[in-house]
């Protein structure tokens, strides 16, 4: 029984290493995803199960390494193992688990990860139907929903993080970005350990917060957008959500890998704010070279499940990643899934952030279209806040604007301040 | 500012390794998770921030390497860098967070696999203060309530998991559940790749097999547990839990990973049944040695969240875990968390489990208080299903009752059978 070309099916391709024949290893993966056990049974012959089956549909051999990535892994018997490199495709039809993110991840990144025969996996891409994207609401704001509340049209949104990450009441809080919004930044952030702890009660703050930010919007003529980081419970975000769009707020904040895709899901249905996608925990899943997800797969998951923002690090973080990855990946949440669908997302930009990378971030990526958060990068400059504000702001415009770092701070102080002393710091 | 020592506080446990002073990347690591940034800001100082702030609890060096595990750290510069390994314990006080799982999994494992301080991070252990076990509802049912509705007192739960995992219909699925539970079965699980695809809708699969275990139900005066994989969005799970529930069964299952702790909490909170939690995924998790989570750590989570099983592996299992490791998961599924919240759960055998490792995981865990769940193990027998099954359970009997299984076998064909078949093909 041959499949139809018509019939809609999803696409994992993985990278793997194996010292088993590649072919033979992605039919191993192919049976464990789909019909298989540790013994040929008969109803696996079964037409009808065929139909049910995962299907190899591209192997491709890359090189060979002496010594195993991960342990645990196990070589042919009787020879000296090589282990051998490649790239593989698969693919389910979509009757097999129906359009169920949940699902999807337990068939594409489920006991996969385990099989014996394989030294090393890795998830690299996914791609979906039309019917499957057609289920998921997607994200409701991205980039141009998140500009146009954000008052923001050409530059990116710059943003910053409430620090200290915690120890600051709501009227503390509220102060900071009493601060930050005089100074004229775009969009700030909670911190993804700060949520609803006694010290620092959620209602509280957005109370304490949106007067701030209610009272120089009616000032100023433009509101800045705060993610309110609601992580927690399904009934305690729903209930967070809510109060944030009686405030008046503008945007919310999850830690995905906290909440997970059926918490996630649940919130993006009762949402009507942007959603701004924290996601901490990240390093766990990419810093093995040999295992675990590429950031364009893992992040399609909370681009169809409706992110509106994503973190992706930026140049010269502080933390593991080297800049071409994040590039990379924030070119990834603006390229559209399909024409139907695009579920572009707006990347975020953040950790050792200043004016320093904004040229070569513009250069490399190609679009303003993102959030540059800068903790100590903005709130650390040695003028204040608003001299912070105006230095990173500065630099994107030189970078859109073809002008050198270096002219721009002739005629703009903050700018100049900030090269000298963020640039011996951070090199 | 000192903290009362009667604060409650939650801990973590870390291996790490790193090329700086382990004090320093510990101090690092405490200040990313709580008050830092990467300029020292005045109000860090603060006396109100200081109490909020990470403790380090312990630090023991371990031993160190030549080479970084993880790519992307750092080292000190001008000095040939040296890979210290080292266990570090941190403390948060409770207020910062508040009970909350998914804030606490941003705080303990968010960010900090980040840091490009380490070439390697586990969080190997967490412990909550009781204050913070109160506010969940933990394991409805755990081991007794499991053995209560299956009406298995003294073995394990002798279970099978329906193969082929996707391709069957619902009738057909019902099929293969009679021939199972008139051969004497205590537990059937879905696969975790079937949960309502079209292919297998998921109220046809319990309509029919319910019908099924009801009738043999009324006829033998036990109903076999099935674990109906309701894993999909919150409403979805709610929904398929009450169809479970008004069919008669006795179980539901979801794939913790693919849900998520909010998703998980969300289906706990509404569930009158055992919840089956599969771990699909987790080798992402745990397969290098120098990332991710250790299983006591991240069992934790789930069982404190509501989970009544979770799966293990085994010994000899066809997976890359050795069985060492498969029985200090199950000891931990088993060890209370405090003594009144002890949270223990029912750890899940499964993966290439036959008659053959029954001694020999009775003997290593000194417990029976478990699911044995075998595939091709009881279905691939050679002499049918019934024998499959006897041939496990005369396994069990011998194991506690001190008799060698070749003793047994002797008056058990069916035992004699699988040690001689499975024996060869599986070593």
């Amino acid at each position: 029984m041959t499949t139809p070309v018509s019939e809609p099916r999803f696409t994992a391709r993985y990278w793997l290493e194996t010292a088993f024949p590649v072919e033979e290893t992605a039919a191993a993966m192919a049976g464990e995803q789909s019909t298989g056990t540790f013994l040929k049974l008969a109803s696996e012959a079964d037409p009808l199960v065929q139909q049910q089956a995962a299907r190899i549909e591209a192997v491709s051999v890359l090189d060979e390494v002496a010594t195993p990535s991960l342990p645990g892994a196990v070589a042919p018997k009787g020879i000296a193992p090589v282990w051998r490199r490649a790239e593989v495709t698969l693919s389910w039809p979509l009757d097999s688990i129906g359009p169920s993110l949940p699902n999807l991840l337990a068939t594409v990144a489920g006991n996969l990860f385990e099989l014996r025969e394989l030294s090393g996996l890795r998830l690299l891409d996914i791609t979906l139907p039309q019917q499957f994207l057609d289920r998921y609401p997607g994200p409701a704001f991205g980039v141009s929903g998140t500009r146009r509340l954000a008052g923001v049209e050409r530059l990116p949104l710059i943003g910053t993080i409430i620090k200290p990450s915690v120890g600051l009441d709501a009227a503390r809080t509220a102060e900071a970005v009493a601060k930050l919004v005089d100074a004229g930044i775009d969009f700030i952030k909670d911190d993804e350990l700060q949520s609803d702890g006694p010290a620092c009660p959620f209602e509280a703050r957005v109370d304490a917060v949106m007067r701030v930010i209610n009272d120089r919007a009616q000032r100023f003529g433009r509101k800045a957008m705060y993610a309110f980081n609601l992580t927690g419970e399904i009934d305690q975000m729903r209930r967070r959500h809510d109060i944030v769009v009686a405030a008046g707020g503008t945007c919310v904040m999850a830690s995905v890998n906290s909440v997970g895709l059926a918490g996630f899901s649940a919130l993006r249905t009762h949402a009507t704010l942007p959603i701004h996608a924290h996601r901490n925990g990240w390093g766990a899943f990419y810093r093995s070279p040999a295992l675990g997800f590429d950031y364009r797969a893992w992040s399609k998951l909370w681009r169809v499940a409706g992110a509106d923002h994503m973190h992706v690090n930026g140049l010269r973080n502080k933390f593991a990643e080297d800049g071409t990855s994040s590039i990379a990946s924030a070119r990834a949440c603006l390229t559209p899934l399909t024409e139907a669908t695009p579920a572009t997302v707006m990347p975020v930009f953040s950790s050792g952030q200043w004016a320093g990378q904004a040229g070569e971030t513009y250069e490399r990526l190609g679009s303003a279209d993102l959030i540059y958060a800068c903790g100590g990068g903005i709130v650390g400059h040695p003028d204040g806040v608003a001299a912070g504000v105006e230095s990173v702001r500065a630099a994107w415009e030189a970078a859109m604007d073809g002008e050198t770092v270096e002219a721009r701070s002739a005629r703009t102080p903050a700018l100049a301040t900030a090269l000298q002393f963020f640039g011996k710091v951070r090199g």
